[in-house]
Order: structure tokens, then C-alpha cells, then sequence
């Protein structure tokens, strides 16, 4: 295990009703909201509605900023902070999934910030400062209301770009498992790859001795991996809703990467996906990640293994851990496509053209992952081995 | 699951020498600091010479009150709030494990408080205030190191009784492995049964659907269950000692109870036998646990062969629940022997005689424990069964 700080401080408001709640939670922080949103699914289910009144019930004034799409764009995060500074607010409320969180934590960055608001997405700036956020999530997938990371996608070249810092992470995140009954059945099972993804690229690691999170990871791995197929036959399940919701914030509050060594490159070669064709980011991970996987797994096959056999209950071949390894891969890939995912560039109507281009840009800093190192090379491979 | 919130804000520095870091944590929080700490093992093994260098490198005054017993004692408590008035200080250090730190806990809500600091563990005040508190943590085992709650004796009466508030929650808490090293053997024994504990008393619950917490609780329970057996063969395990203090922190930090009525009645009958006898929490609850299993496991034997199958690795018999459930519960007494620990009354050296007067205390509020409820006659039966 290596050395690690952990702290997350984000206060999690779990159950039916809860969104109710909301006005009384940001009472706390802020008196003027900006209440930001995406399409209009919120407005059409009732939610909108709710938030609004708790709000009102509270006395808090708000403006409202809707529109992000999945992938959010800089355009809007911009237009986001004009509005915050001219309407003088205090605290930003996000209410929708990670694109709409991230969104907001980009305004908040960019709220106190002269300069262009991409300089802390390509380094040039630091974040020193923030408003505060509050999350009513409304698609457990991103685990962005309790991260302190953020993803924003600039369309003037299609880069899809992180930041990182503790003082993104939000205040509280308020999640009703009821909220997301009416989520189509594609966005529940891409938000299932992209949880399973969080916690993968936190798996595979080079780093011994982490049985705590391993054991962990794989506990929730199992735990999503049993209900996604429960609520896809019955979208009101609210057991197996809350299961996955709860898990989805449990991948990426960084619980689960303490001690160890994690790995990203899955995401990093997906981003250029989303990036450029602006697929939803779950259904590129379902694409990616398996082909990643055949392309690493030998680096190290008793993880594979362990994989196999904790996650996926395979019965151990000892004598052939590569066959032992490679059925951990093969029922990760099957899991996928049986939630209606992708699992190839052509399942997501992703042509050949553009696979160097996006080798390229993946790795324009260098070589990514940390599990195995990839170069452009590589990741061009992987590219290559998921088209069919 | 039911509605929960969940919030733990406390930071964990982990890992080797992060003890040696103290007086830049410190110096974020106070200027004068009440040093706190146990007998003479930290003097022994060197912990306290790193702790007062640091924190004289960082700028920080301290003054100095030893001698916290296991099972904290409120005449030690009141001497502390003394000696913190008199030195104004403003922030309490807490090195040592569990009845240091509860000790300090104690302390910080005493120090604003001008009547008797134990109207707080008797419900006649309310916690509204705290000094913040820090953490070397030297034992794992109680989980105070990020919990909002102590426990603390009171010798007239022999009562033990407990506070909690997210105002004694430990700002941070460093947690290096190596000072582990030292413990005695019954020691780590007996902290490993506290933080198996924990987890029991979550685990052994009639909330329904809690399948990530279940799950996330027996990964829990696994890895002490490995890993302490390693650490009694080869003290000096780094990676096994890590395992057992990161899990001894994950175990009572709120995440593997949230969504879940919780138990804890095996905590309140221990707690009258080390009130009266002074025996090792850890010790009692390797006594009480497996007795309290025998008494209630037929409740639901569903959930008993779910732990015996899914913690022991029990080969379930579906047509014979009952008898699964009890290999869990046989494996978990066996297992508390095996690593040194007295499993009966009479391996405490505790004898009959006072069993009526501590089934009485323990009831004294009502029934205790959510499991399956237990009046006073419960209580007895469960030390009876527990004698020999």
C-alpha cells in the first residue's frame, strides 16, 4: 500500500423526498443561487418543480442557467459566468447528472478568474478559488457530486479537458433513487459502464498489497453488476435504483484508490471519442475498456485472475491463469452488450477515419496509464482492435 | 435501504512517518496545543519524541497531561478540561488509540462547559461546541480516529457510557502503520475484534436491500480476517499491519451503516463488563459477540447464511439454513480463539455473580439492541450462555 491522504467532505443527503430538502441545504451557503440544469427532462418529471419550491420555501433567490448537454461545452460554462457575475450570486446549485455538475464547477472556477476560464484545463491557470456547489443528482454515473474533478468539453478543436481540486467538490449532494426511475434505459446502463469504469481504472493497478480496496472495489463492482440488469427490467425498482446510485458515488470519492497506484488511460482514450464524435461517455467506456483490457492483461494475469474469479465468479483454471484472466475480460464485455451497450467503434457508428488523429491527441502529453504505459502507438492499437 | 445522510469530513494522512507531519497539520487548527496521551509506549517506541519535534518544527506550544488508562476514566477527563482552561489552548492532540482519543473528545466538549462534564453521556446537556481535535493513531481498533463519538468511565458507579456529535469529530487523523509494530499481540487481537465488532453491528440488521453495504462489510470483515493471523506471525508485516488500520477506520466511519438500521447491543452488554471488571473492550466483545450470534441468529437465518457463506466461505446447504448459519457463527468464535482471544466469561476471569446487576444496567433505558430487541432477561441469558 503506499502513502495516501483521503478526505471527502462532501455531506450526501440519501432517500425519497429528498430533494425537498434542497432549499434548507443551500440556505446554508448561498442567497442567491445559480440553479443549473440541462435539458428539459427535469422540468418534464417534476423535479424542476420541487427544487424550485424548496428554494422559494427558504427564501433564496435564484437565476436559472439550463441547456448543458452531455459532454458540456465551454461555450455555456462561459455564458455561465457571465451571468453569475452579473447577477452577483453566491452559490451555484447544479441539479441534473456529472455534465451538469461539471459544468458548474467550471463556472465556479471561472466565477474568480480574469483570464480565459480553459487556462485551469490546460494548466496554465491554478484554482485558487471557487464558489461553493450543491448537487441534486439526477444520473448516478460521473460520481461528480462528491469528486473534486470536472470534465468540459471545447468545441474550437474538440478537446475534452479535466481539472482537478478540492475546491470543486461539492458542499452536498442530495439523491433520490425515485429521480432517476425515468431515465431511459440507455443512459442507466451507460451510467452503469461509467461507474464500473471509475472503479476498473482504480483496479488494475501495479501497486501490492491493497487487499482492503480490492475487496472493496469488487464488492461494488458485483453490486452493479446485479442490479443494472434488475432495473432495466423494471425501471421502478427502487431497491436495485438506490443500490446503483449509491455505488455510482462510492466509485469516485477516491474510497475506493486509497494506497494505490490507478491507472486512467481508459479515459483518457475514450475522451478523444467523446471528444470529437460526441458519444455518450458511458457507451465509449463499454467500448473501450474491454479492448484495453486484451491489450494489458498480461502484464499482470493473477489480477486479471482475481478479477475473473472475485467479480465475475469464474470458476479458476490455476494451471491457466491466461485463460483464467481472459474470462474475466470476455464477461465484462458480454455484461456490456447485454445492458444494450456498444462494445465496438462500429456499434457506436464510430468510422476508421479519424483513429490516428485521436491516438494523437490522447497521448499529446505523453504516454497515459500508469497499469501499463501507452504511447501513441498503443493506443492507435486498441483504437484499432475495437472497431468490429 | 432507508433514507440516510453521510458525511465525514475528517482527513486521514496515512502511511509510513506521516507521524513526523503532526506539527504542520496542527498548526493549521491551534497555537497551544493539549498534548494527550496514554502509559509509557509512546515514550518507548520513539512516537513521542517525532510528535514533540514536529510540532516544535511547526511552531506549535504544547503542554502535556499522560496517563489516559484503557476505558477511559472521567476524573482524568475533568483534570484534562482543568489543565486546558488554565492553558487556554486552543486545539487537543490526541496520540494513542481509542481511550486516548475519546479521552481528548471528552475534553473538548468539557472545556465550554461549566457544569459537570458528564451531563453530556447522561443526555443532561447537549453538545453545542468543541475544541477541534487531532490524532496519531497508535492502536487500531475503536475507530474514533474519524468517528463523532467516545466512550468514557465513570468509576463511581463503574458506568461507561458514550457521547456523539459531528463536533468531536477529529479534524485529522495520521495513521502510520509502523507504530503498530509494537503492539502486544492480545492487543492486536483484541483491536481486531473491536473492528470486527463494528462491523457486526452493522452487518446484523432488518433493513432490507442493502446489498452495497452488505457486501462492502464483508470485504471488511475478510481482510481483518487474513490479515491478523499475518500480523501475529510476523509483527512487523508492513502490509498487513496497513490493511488491519485502514480497515479498523473504513469499519467505523458511518459508511458501512448508512441506509441500515444498525444493532449494537453486543456493544452495550460488553460495556457493562469492562465498566465493572476493567476487561479490554476488544476481549469482552470476543466474549459477547458470538454469545449474542447464538442467541438471535434464528431472527433471520437468511442473513446468518449469507455471513457464513459470504465472510467464513462456508459451503452453503440450502435445505438446511440453519445449519449454515451456524458454521458462521461457530467460525467466528473459533476464529477469536485462534487469534488469542478468550471466547467465554470465564476465559476473562469474570465470574457469575454480578450478571443480574450488569443485565440491569444494561437495560436501564429499556430495551437495548435494534436487531432483535433485548430486555434485561435477554441480556442475562446472553451472559449465562457466555460463562463457560
Amino acid at each position: 500500500m503506499e502513502n495516501f491522504t483521503f478526505q471527502n467532505t462532501t455531506k450526501i443527503i440519501f432517500g425519497k423526498d429528498t430533494e425537498k430538502e434542497v432549499g434548507e441545504h443551500t440556505a446554508k451557503y448561498g442567497y442567491k443561487v445559480l440553479l443549473h440544469y440541462g435539458g428539459g427532462s427535469i422540468k418534464k418529471y417534476g423535479t424542476y418543480d420541487k427544487v424550485v419550491k424548496s428554494l422559494e420555501k427558504a427564501g433564496v433567490d435564484y437565476v436559472e442557467l439550463g441547456g448543458v448537454e452531455p459532454n458540456p461545452k465551454l461555450s455555456l460554462v462561459k455564458e455561465g459566468i457571465e451571468l453569475a457575475r452579473e447577477e452577483k450570486v453566491d452559490f451555484i446549485l447544479a441539479v441534473g447528472g456529472g455534465s451538469v455538475i461539471d459544468s458548474a464547477k467550471a463556472i465556479s472556477v471561472g466565477y474568480f478568474y480574469d483570464g480565459d476560464v480553459w487556462d485551469f484545463f490546460t494548466g496554465k491557470a491554478e484554482i485558487n478559488e471557487a464558489l461553493p456547489i450543491g448537487v441534486v443528482l439526477t444520473i448516478p454515473a460521473a460520481g461528480s457530486e462528491s469528486s473534486g474533478a470536472a470534465v468540459v468539453t471545447k468545441m474550437d478543436g474538440m478537446y475534452k479537458r479535466d481539472i482537478a481540486s478540492d475546491l470543486i467538490r461539492p458542499q452536498f449532494a442530495i439523491m433520490n433513487p425515485e429521480i432517476t426511475f425515468t431515465l431511459p434505459d440507455y443512459q442507466t446502463a451507460c451510467g452503469a459502464a461509467d461507474i464500473m469504469a471509475h472503479i476498473m481504472e482504480r483496479y488494475f493497478t501495479n501497486t501490492e498489497n491493497v487487499e482492503l480496496t480490492d475487496r472493496l472495489s469488487e464488492s461494488a463492482l458485483k453490486t452493479i453488476i446485479k442490479n443494472v440488469p434488475e432495473v432495466l427490467e423494471n425501471n421502478e425498482d427502487y431497491a436495485a435504483r438506490a443500490e446503483i446510485m449509491w455505488t455510482g458515488t462510492i466509485a469516485h470519492n477516491n474510497l475506493l484508490g486509497t494506497g494505490r497506484e490507478e491507472d486512467w488511460s481508459s479515459h483518457g482514450i475514450e475522451h478523444e471519442l467523446s471528444g470529437i464524435y460526441d458519444v455518450a461517455h458511458g457507451a465509449g467506456l463499454a467500448v473501450v475498456f474491454p479492448a484495453w483490457m486484451n491489450y494489458v492483461y498480461q502484464h499482470d494475469l493473477e489480477r486479471f485472475a482475481q478479477f475473473a474469479v472475485r467479480v465475475w465468479d469464474v470458476d479458476p483454471d490455476f494451471k491457466d491463469l491466461e485463460w483464467t484472466a481472459r474470462q474475466g475480460i470476455k464477461r465484462t464485455k458480454e455484461f456490456f452488450s447485454s445492458v444494450g451497450l456498444p462494445v465496438t467503434l462500429e456499434g457506436l457508428e464510430i468510422p476508421d477515419e479519424r483513429l490516428e488523429e485521436m491516438a494523437e491527441k490522447a497521448t499529446e502529453n505523453g504516454p497515459i496509464g500508469n497499469f501499463v504505459k501507452l504511447d501513441k502507438e498503443d493506443v492507435l492499437n486498441i483504437y484499432q482492435s475495437a472497431l468490429k
